[in-house]
């Protein structure tokens, strides 16, 4: 089977345009099968600040309300979905920005209020993969963001599952790699010390990492999402720093059965 | 040839969250290839004038600083295209929300600054035809708003030249009808009377009514594009309120040879 990589990219170099032009260009001259998914940056929550929305945040996930939601969709679906395409254009990487909305890519429900309302916040229920799967062939790099809708409305979706859920999606016609981005090399034993990565974790060692408080916060959904990826079948799950997963270097936490 | 319907909707329409959804609603029935085109409606300014950037126009055309554009591409990609996609979708009609940088869709120029800095502001040199068809072509129902990039810079472009130049192009392989969608129901030779719609322009008559301010500001270059689209080939060029064009009903202004 032919290769894809699937790159989630976030917050941190979302936040650097240097670092995000860099990666980009990078990212540009892979030669496999790719893709990009990503969520917002730190702009998404200063525009709700400027608007006078507030921000509300529960174990790591944005809690989504009405304003809340448009302005998410104008910074993910607008300023960072155009802009990443724009510079990968630029790079003659021929990429289409999208959201879950468009060619009904992702089938989603408007999560149930109870026990927690999160607001206009959605979950996967079906990736589309036939649509997905007749751009990557007509050599379009598909770079999707975390909006989608179900019944008219529109719906933030935790980044972190679209790339799990899309890749588990292509494992089925592709040999899949996914690299969740972010900003230390890995996850790290020692919060204070960048050089700590875990370079491997095993399933079975994660509810201990939690225990242990050596994961926390918004790596728990992240650390989840991995490791159901790495059990659903896909071949290479690895989070690390967009420094090293570009250059290839050895700091990277990769994620094994 | 088969035949696709082009519509172009803009502020006033985008603005009337019923009307638009009604306009869309009426839109999704339609049996034949279609796609829709649309620019940014008040909001824009709205938001631009809440973030304390200033809003400039020139000739009926916006005047688009760095900050404005960042704005626009919001507004426009995301809150605009991807609430239009929502509701197609709803509608059970199969679209995708694009703009002219995906797929490299429209191949645009940053315009010279002389005589008049329009700023981020680019005129299309090509349309990527074989991109778009083949959205077309898969069943996929177009909705390009209108911003573009060059060389990395996003750019804002007009939506009406949009609109003609993607029906130019496709009217090549398609028999072509284009509607610009306004609120009045046509062009008016009085201004202060609705019913009072021109139902057919000829191209000799254009500069009289001109001349004669029946024609004046923004109306200018929407109807210098609506003529040069139907000069450059395509079959029917139409100027209606979204009300009149969805009922089929008579008044409208036809541009005509």
């Amino acid at each position: 089977m032919e290769t894809i990589k699937i790159y989630k990219i976030g917050s941190g170099l979302l936040d650097d345009s240097e670092k995000l032009a860099e990666f980009l260009y990078q990212f540009s001259k892979i030669k496999e099968k790719k893709m990009i998914i990503h969520g917002g940056g730190k702009y998404a929550s200063k525009l709700n600040s400027i608007l006078g929305n507030e921000v509300i945040f529960h174990d790591g996930r944005r809690v989504t309300d009405e304003k809340t939601i448009e302005v998410v969709t104008m910074v993910y679906a607008g300023k960072i979905n155009k802009s990443i395409v724009a510079s990968l254009q630029k790079n003659n990487c021929n990429s289409i920005g999208i959201s879950g909305i468009d060619g009904n890519l992702l089938i989603v429900k408007k999560r149930n209020p109870i026990p927690i309302d999160f607001g206009y916040v959605g979950d996967i229920e079906e990736v589309n993969t036939t649509f997905l799967n007749a751009l990557i062939q007509n050599e379009l790099v598909p770079v999707v963001c975390s909006i989608a809708a179900s019944n008219g409305e529109l719906l933030n979706i935790n980044a972190d599952t679209i790339a799990k859920e899309i890749s588990v999606a292509l494992s089925k016609l592709y040999t899949t790699e996914l690299y969740y981005i972010m900003d230390k090399d890995g996850v790290l034993q020692d919060a204070n010390n960048d050089a700590s990565v875990i370079q491997k974790i095993k399933s079975t060692e994660l509810t201990q990492l939690i225990d242990s408080k050596v994961i926390s916060e918004g790596m728990i959904p992240k650390l989840k999402n991995a490791f159901d990826a790495k059990q659903e079948g896909i071949n290479k799950v690895v989070i690390t720093s967009a420094t090293n997963v570009m250059q290839e270097l050895s700091l990277k936490t990769e994620i094994i059965s």
